[in-house]
């Protein structure tokens, strides 16, 4: 069978028929050159250092494979040091070890909180010794009990007058800790979320630095009781992780490890005030910003699975003895090309959103906090968007492999059972669209109260005209037009917020109203959302893209993510008069040869990722497309195929099969 | 923290709420007085037995896991003799221990094929052999590089005409079967599908029975190579069977295990046809049935988890020190409710089904062929409409429950990653709804050619009346009438098909049209697909059905599944003209308030399931809503939880933290 293994490119000719700049491409997904070249670096070292290898995690049991993350831990945090990398050449070396571990939560959660949250004088004492990993850091805010509802929580944090010092406690079974990663076995330091209660009051939930091991042999605190919380979904993923519980019984810690940036306490136990709350928004939008960006690494790692394989395999319709590529039936086309397009998107609003940081922090930095609402409303809804639409669209990228994509060589179970949780964390997706759905009913019931909407939602000041306007599409390719997409998503959203608000308005009690139609408020968030989306993209396109043909693959991508929405959302579209049956029609039209465009380019726009086979992890996805025989290799790598008879033969299949007599039935 | 922990229903409240016969509509579930009690005793059985228990297989690695369920398998065998069961009452057995093995190859594939395809003299050999359990037997039809195109298929069985054998080869890498379970450890036999060739010419794929492992000590017999394709999606799931490979180096096989029910070979190589294929058609309308009842079935235990936790589960808005049940919330109703009514939809269409079987199996003995497009195209159609819902209703109930339902301990990981393969094995979904399609395209163009449309697609012959009837719905109870919900499903349905077949005439190849318009097909064949289902829901409700308000219940849920759809698929029905977006609005206010008519008896309705705790293994899910105490007893069995201080500190952990140097970096 050694006619199909060799060092053959069985993607070649799909390469040569790309009809633009890969490299000029590369370049702008990673952001930049300077950004792709570091993170080309980065994923080459990781690629081609031994102790990083991946594909052996699969047979391990759990204490294995969370003993196997902390060697590679080890090893990278060494490499780092050896190679005096960079912050930034840290960070990209650890995207592409690709192990989720506790240094995730101590360098995204545990410090951020800390600089966001601490004095400058706790700031002094804490961070040099979390920079530098004398302590490692987990989150502790959801309880047993409680999760998006942080007012709920009930852990204690009572404070002793006597002694000067917090006392932690557990008052029930739903108040213990639950989730937090790293917390279980590794982390010996959390910030823990509790009701502070001085003086018999509850001040709210409040953070507090907590030791939890020693730092001498890692044995537990007195008081404390921590654990692992058991397996998650999928084989590797998060198992690889020590998501914890923790208990405390009275654990006293002194008053100066509250978190005091905010609230202040005195030695008397006086409550007092300190900078305002909203100057951590900051933080808010730049770890949104990070989930955005996750997103699109994460489905664009699935699409380009799914793309390449698509290409590889064949499929009924044999003329020329061979079959036909997946790839080139509409039916796989009509599925994948919108998640590619959607990759592309995300990517560029995460690039947005980046600058956004930049110019929240300015503002803050003046101390106007005028357009914090409307950026919360935005970041909070791209991240419920875009992590909402990857989980689905690596599930989906799964099916569009066949059999093989169930496969876990494939890569593709591994990658969804680690991204899912991305839907509930930092804020469960449909909590934060309904926060996104009640900032726009405010926004529609001020119109017109004098003060004019900015940003994201400047749209909504020309409601006369949004409410009257009719989209002029007559012929397919007018949804080419910038202007007439916009226009179309500013009046579907827009309707939708208007009808909703209309709805409301028949509610004697609006909190009341709120609950009931919350379902259809979720609709007209998530319209808004892909505007914004959309907006974006038609924005990047009016900018100087270099390298031929990038631009022109990138508009095809941008027509392609709009005229998906509007099939997916048709009701909506149609609903609201955004749109007529006819002009719905031309949309799917023009789709259909936005597809036939992006075909003969479909490869090296995954290509574009510049992910490496080992990034990728996936039989299916390897860059030669030489996909059976490593399908063939990792299946012999399984214990089961040891031996040719099965433990378990004698004493369970024998039996049957010897036992003859008549009244044995099936 | 003895205080939640205890005898205590959680969920009593709940239970009282319910306003029907919780009994009766068990009965009803289960589609009889004696079909509730063979599975309600088989169920008990199972639970009761300790070595059916399942809670141990979460930390078992690969081989331990296939032990342990070939383990049970036995221990099933063993009572099933012991207490002489019915077959009846061993298919619910097995059904309840819950273990995907190869028996269920054994049994719904092996024995099928020899049942369907055998002459009668083969059937004499070899069916007492598959029953009494001497030899078992898998099905191996796909191939490495070949899965919905059974015409691809690359494996030869040629005829040697001196010996008066077939010679089995793989012939490339490709070839190599590969996914069949119970192949690759267990099976002593296969069904094998093989090109034939005789005298050098290829007569097509055909089946012939091949033995592979020998009846004494199970070692592999000459020129045969097996083995297991390895890991699978999910911890466990499928990784308990022997999903396998199979490679044939010149294997030789008598000429009678060729199956030679409808294609015969003789001694001399001639090849004549025997009985007619379709009479096999029976057997494929049973085993869509049986895939429909289980979509069923996975489903409402998906609906059953999410539904007591949501129960139990509190979130925000406390007022009176308690937060609101998440199932009081519309966004949980909105997504949890329509799954519920579609447990009890498809549990309602695989009951129809059963009766179609026995209907096609009278027809076939009248050889009467007429009605068998129909039929295939029928069952195909609800095989992927159904089984798609399930795989994404599982996953949504997942998100339904929060962070929770992403803990192993949930039982939702699981039940996902067993269920997920249905959408691709026995027929592609996608690859089945286009045939669907192409059915309602021949059905379209022969409209008006004298034979007047029959069955599942009668709706068709009324082509006038529906392209120009206008919905009647003038205010929201409107849409409980049946009539008028039929119209507008048949309406949208139909008018899809039309406007398919309107732009397929614009195309000269009408094969490449086909191919060009497929996503719109699928569009036709989704929407023919749940008028049938809409339609056998409705049929039932004008049954007699006994308890108190049983009925009354399953209305409400009809309704919830016809408007849940409507809503969903909003643009079929305003693009097609069906309804008018005021129409809809008042679908929409029907719905919620239905939703909030279901929301007291919401428990009751998925205690009718009446499964037990052991079958569906969640801590979420129990019957008495003791939730947390319990997942706090899963986590801590965790091997991560045996010591205090991971394996792993010294070497990993320990060295990072007393580093101290400068130069370390985060």
């Amino acid at each position: 069978m050694g006619e199909i293994v060799g060092a053959v490119d069985y993607l070649r000719e799909e390469r040569r028929s790309a009809k633009f700049d890969v490299k000029a491409m590369k370049i702008m997904w990673a952001g930049g050159k300077h950004e792709f070249e570091v993170a080309d670096r980065m994923a080459r070292l990781v690629a081609s250092d031994p102790e990083f290898k991946k594909d052996d995690r699969i047979h391990q049991g759990r204490r294995e494979l969370v003993k196997n993350t902390l060697r590679k831990v080890a090893h990278g945090w060494k490499r780092i040091n050896e190679l005096r990398l960079t912050d930034e050449e840290a960070a990209q070396l650890r995207i592409f070890v690709d192990e989720p571990c506790f240094i995730d939560l101590h360098t995204r959660m545990f410090i951020p909180a800390i600089e966001g949250q601490a004095t400058d004088e706790q700031q002094r004492k804490w961070l040099p010794l979390a920079y530098r990993m004398q302590i490692f850091g987990c989150y502790a805010q959801t309880e047993l009990g409680h999760g998006s509802n942080v007012q709920g929580l009930e852990t204690t944090a009572t404070f002793d007058h006597e002694t000067d010092e917090f006392v932690l406690h557990s008052p029930t079974l739903t108040s213990i800790k639950w989730w937090p990663g790293g917390l279980g076995k590794v982390s010996t330091h959390a910030i823990v979320y509790a009701r502070m209660i001085i003086h018999g009051q509850d001040h709210g939930v409040q953070g507090f630095i907590v030791q939890l091991r020693s730092l001498d042999d890692h044995e537990l605190l007195p008081g404390i009781t921590v654990g692992d919380i058991g397996m998650k979904f999928g084989n590797r993923a998060l198992n690889a992780m020590d998501n914890g519980f923790l208990l405390f019984d009275h654990v006293r810690i002194p008053r100066d490890q509250m978190l005091m940036r905010m609230v202040q306490v005195t030695r008397e136990g006086k409550v007092e005030s300190g900078v305002p709350r909203q100057l951590i928004y900051g933080t808010m939008v730049l770890v949104r910003q990070t989930i955005v960006y996750d997103a699109s690494r994460s489905l664009s790692r699935a699409v380009c699975i799914a793309t390449r394989y698509s290409a590889v395999r064949r499929q009924f319709g044999s003329e020329n003895g061979l079959e036909t590529q997946v790839i080139d039936y509409k039916t796989q086309q009509s599925r994948l090309f919108p998640l590619l397009a959607s990759a592309y998107a995300f990517r560029i609003v995460a690039g947005w959103l980046k600058w956004l940081y930049n110019d929240v922090n300015d503002q803050l930095q003046a101390k106007d906090f005028s357009r914090l609402p409307e950026i919360h409303a935005c970041t909070a809804g791209l991240k419920a968007l875009t992590t909402s639409v990857t989980a689905d669209g690596i599930e989906e990228c799964r099916k569009l492999c066949g059999g093989h994509g169930y496969l876990e060589s494939s890569g593709l179970p591994e990658l969804f059972a680690s991204y899912v949780p991305a839907c509930t964390f930092e804020g469960d997706n449909v909590v934060l669209l309904l926060q996104v759905a009640r900032f726009l009913m405010k926004t529609v019931l001020n119109l017109g109260s004098g003060k004019p909407p900015v940003g994201t939602i400047a749209y909504m000041g020309r409601v006369e005209h949004l409410t009257e306007s009719r989209c002029t599409v007559q012929k397919a390719e007018d949804w080419l037009n910038p202007d007439v997409v916009i226009e179309a998503f500013e009046a579907r959203s827009l309707r939708m917020s208007l009808a909703c608000a209309q709805n409301l308005s028949r509610f004697s009690n609006q909190d009341e109203g709120f609950l009931e139609l919350s379902a259809e408020l979720l609709g007209a968030a998530l319209a808004h959302c892909q505007l914004i989306v959309v907006s974006k993209f038609i924005e990047k396109l009016q900018e100087d893209i270099p390298g031929v043909g990038v631009k022109e693959q990138l508009q095809a991508l941008c027509s392609i993510y709009v005229l998906s929405i509007i099939n997916k959302h048709l009701g909506d579209f149609l609903a609201t008069g955004s749109i007529t049956p006819k002009q719905a029609s031309l949309a799917q039209d023009l789709l259909r040869s936005l597809f036939s465009k992006v075909r003969p380019n479909a490869v090296a726009l995954v290509d574009a990722f510049n992910y490496t086979d080992h990034f990728l992890g996936s039989a299916l996805g390897r860059y030669d497309g030489n996909v059976y025989p490593k399908l063939y290799e990792e299946a012999m790598k399984d214990p089961m195929n040891q031996t040719e008879v099965l433990d378990g033969y004698q004493e369970y299949i024998r039996p049957i099969l010897k036992h003859q007599r008549r009244e044995s039935r099936l």
